[in-house]
């Protein structure tokens, strides 16, 4: 039986996490479970960054951005000293579980650290990307998604001012979870992503005909990774080969993993929280909670992490149409 | 085979319905087909308020709340001679089938009207209530939740700074669809909806036994109907029951109708309108177009109406657990 | 020399008022004076509800609406009695020093306090009403006015798709400041406001004759006290009067406290912050730090109390000019 | 005495030029005069693009980013034949006065076509960069520094939870204007300005000493030209010089652009727009509309070119004290 359990973020953040901590937290509380928050992810576990937490402290929380308990890389939890140092610091503090709020990564840690130590964790799946097998939506995706939306609202605008065409970059690296909707949302007339892997050739002759129906503003949305994209290449080479075409670039950027969270990731956030607890109270272990089809369901790591969610394909079809 | 459609918005007006309107304008010009579009609902049908759309009529309408249709009610489609009229205005422009964006009260209309004159309706779910059977969200349902949502947050900000209790009326006569996340994304403590008819007895001896655990500020959101509500009473028998409380009424009212659709609504318009044009081209009649569990569905009319689509009762607990 | 300060909200909560603090906080910090939050005004004051703060007290809140020190109205304040337990606990605490953001009832008692006892208070403008004199705006009115303004864009919304006319009430019981630029940057056809005194029966001509030249949807902007207006009987009587119109009502309410603040609100809290300390570091007493004509000036607490800050008799011809 | 003038946008749009173009049409109306748009500004002049507008081709923009006149640049108007063109355009068309909305590029042309062929012009200054003599603010300056100070909250988030060293870039070519209350109402360390020209020596002087006082999350707001700037150059040597420095850019970028005008950019842009029609009523021409110490006045052209508008040194010392 759970007595004390403790719940950290790790990886990058994502709006509704504070949410799903609040979650947990009170979760716990009405159970009767004394919970404790990590700071840091797996870096502060190993160095000791514990705090007793209750429902007061998480109080006011649920409509903030970014996480309350912040959020690290640790190299040294790849290693197994790093664990062990881990698996001491939970023992001392009379740890019995652990709610692991983040991606892949992150249960891949949590699978190496069962494995090794015995310590059940539940994990709920908290990123921006929605790129996780086990869940229909992740905590964040909802809210980083209308965030792109309402810069892409506000691109439109000036674009169609100046008769422009805009590469719009929104995150995604792996997937074209974000992009699709600001595309379909925002009426873009093109949408890359790395599923389809569409030619910058493909892109051009695409615009030099709408450019011949005497189109004269275009929007083209490109899902890219964090870091840096090929959005100024695309945009450059569309303009060598239409030169008459005013172009320009916009990341959206670091805006998309901030900001108050919407509706559907607090009711999301809440969800899974609650079902975190209850699955470790229930015995559970190396399992996310996600919710498919509007019903809970428990996902092993193992296919979380090994399983690909596959994209709606209809809706590149409907980019088709839509801008007809 | 469609040569000609029409589509109208009727019924009270929600964020996504020009979204699904331009949708449908679009889908039936990349099939090849013409496209009308009908002022006022099943009003302007009588009166022959018909506008010829191509794909610039809507363009730059996705991101824009309320209807470029306009809405009305029609007391004379209510007689077979109103229908009679609406017909021959059909049948002067022309028009093979109807896309209907709205909700049980227009899809009652279509219902009949197709066993009087034979002209197909295919129904797009558009209101904010969320209460239609054969779709897991009505179009505008999203958004009027973040708007209300994004109302209540303020509202806690004052509430906390002055140790008051809000009682805050959103929409939702027959169904707590919107109450259930302004509540739980709020952080409210109690929500009082029309499935579960709870007491003003038992708000009172809630909100007793927190003030008595000395929390200070508490929100209590109601679900009414669009006209007036009962929340000043409620709010009434609970100031004289416990006077020390400094109680507040905030009713959110219309401004739940308005606004720039979220991104989700767009997307769910977006599929619908699609759907609405490729059913009538497929033979369809008296259905609605809905997504249930992220696959489109083509449910009756008949069913539509008739059937209730039912609250989750987990979605209680989920109240009562967070606000511990 | 100031050695220690205290700071302290007092009145009805502005967005913003969390920036002030910490401008304030700042500032003694930065001139190395120690400085207390004093919780919930004079209330607290008597109550030795004191807390020591520094920078990192107030890292994070210039964002946030509401008020950290919170705000409670104080019977007791009003009694000799109350005034001497207040500063009993300002000496027990050894506070030089008081930095009072609120309204005119807060400087009120400032003024009665330090006439007593001596203790300089220097205050902030910090109501949504922009009713001070002393300054051009308040801390908090811009972010209302905005606020407001959301709102009413998506009435507007649905006041077009309906035809509908729409009676909104802002708040400002003494004065029009907010629903000058709410009418006037919602495309109002009306706005009622104390200054004015506009009959209930020019605003039924106006809209007889608007609806005459084939006018369908109609905003009116009504200026009310907080509790109650009278919008329900203007409504009532125009409905009377017209009967074809469809007319609605909304309330906007305790929205118009919350949320973060602008950007302009920001500088400013921040700018009156400053000046506010430093003002006591020179020795002043009995006024309040305001912006006019984009220069800092100390108004003596007898102007800010007893002159009237006149509404720009112009802004009504501009709603004439604008509506036509 | 005018009988009919023509009103055209030019330069960078900016959120509130429809509202300004509205009340120079409903101005226009409201006394009698006949009003044209000109699409596309002096391009549009030339090429005869001119649209003849009423009160009701204004209605619902009040609320619109972007300019519905559209904006271009035209190299033909910099040429002596273009003007005779343009001016052949305005005879056909019987203009007799104009409505320039934009910056001292086309307040430029105007001063030139005024001196060669006698067209009166009165500008009004519609820029989000407030870089303009004679008016204490912009039309869309208002409206996008709260853009960006969205954006930065929402940074902000992300930066805390990561403990990140942010360099966010604003729009500000040749001024500080919307760096300076990004920096102080998102709470920034530093802000570089081009008025300042402080040092990247001095900027990593400044993160070296907080983070020794063991601050781990920065902000620096950067001001730079729309086209590129050199923030991730700042960026680079930073992260040279302070290796742990987890440091990451962001470009603010387009979206600065766009929106929905603020209340207050509604507000000034309809004064602004009622004050060039009667300025042209009342015989001006070559000056600029503006609004000084909430004052109208009229500048000449040759001032709002040559005169530099100083900002505030003050502000300055504000990042510096609120930053402690």
């Amino acid at each position: 039986m759970m007595k004390r359990i403790a719940v950290f973020t790790s990886g990058g953040d994502a709006p509704g996490m504070n949410a799903c901590i609040r979650a947990v937290v009170r979760t716990a509380v009405y159970h009767g479970i004394e919970v404790y928050g990590i700071m840091r992810g797996y870096s502060g576990m190993i160095k000791g960054e514990f705090v007793k937490l209750d429902s007061a402290s998480v109080a006011n929380t649920i409509q903030k951005g970014g996480t309350i308990l912040k959020s690290a890389r640790s190299q040294k939890f790849l290693t197994k000293e790093g664990r062990q140092e881990a698996f001491d610091q939970l023992v001392n503090h009379g740890i019995d579980g652990l709610v692991a709020i983040g991606g892949n990564g992150t249960f891949t840690g949590a699978t190496i650290f069962e494995q090794e130590f015995g310590i059940p964790t539940v994990g709920a799946p908290g990123t921006i990307d929605n790129d996780l097998y086990g869940t229909d939506y992740t905590i964040g995706y909802d809210t980083a998604v209308n965030t792109a939306l309402e810069a892409i609202d506000k691109i439109r605008d000036t674009a169609d001012s100046h008769d422009r065409c805009f590469f719009v970059e929104v995150m995604g690296r792996d997937s074209g979870y974000i992009a699709i909707p600001c595309a379909i949302g925002g009426g873009a007339e093109i949408v890359m992503i790395p599923e389809t892997q569409m030619s910058t050739e493909a892109v051009i002759a695409n615009l030099k005909t709408s450019w011949e129906r005497s189109k004269t503003s275009f929007l083209v949305v490109i899902a890219e990774g964090e870091e840096e994209g090929n959005v100024h290449a695309v945009a450059q080479q569309v303009k060598a080969a239409i030169p008459q075409l005013d172009t320009r670039v916009t990341i959206i950027g670091h805006i998309q993993r901030g900001g108050s969270p919407s509706a559907s990731d607090r009711m999301l956030a809440s969800q899974i929280g609650i079902a975190a607890v209850e699955g470790l109270m229930n015995g559970m272990r190396n399992v996310m909670a996600g919710i498919v089809d509007r019903k809970l369901v428990y996902t092993p790591f193992a296919d979380t992490i090994h399983k690909k969610k596959m994209i709606n394909q209809s809706f590149m079809r409907m980019v088709e149409i839509l801008s007809v």
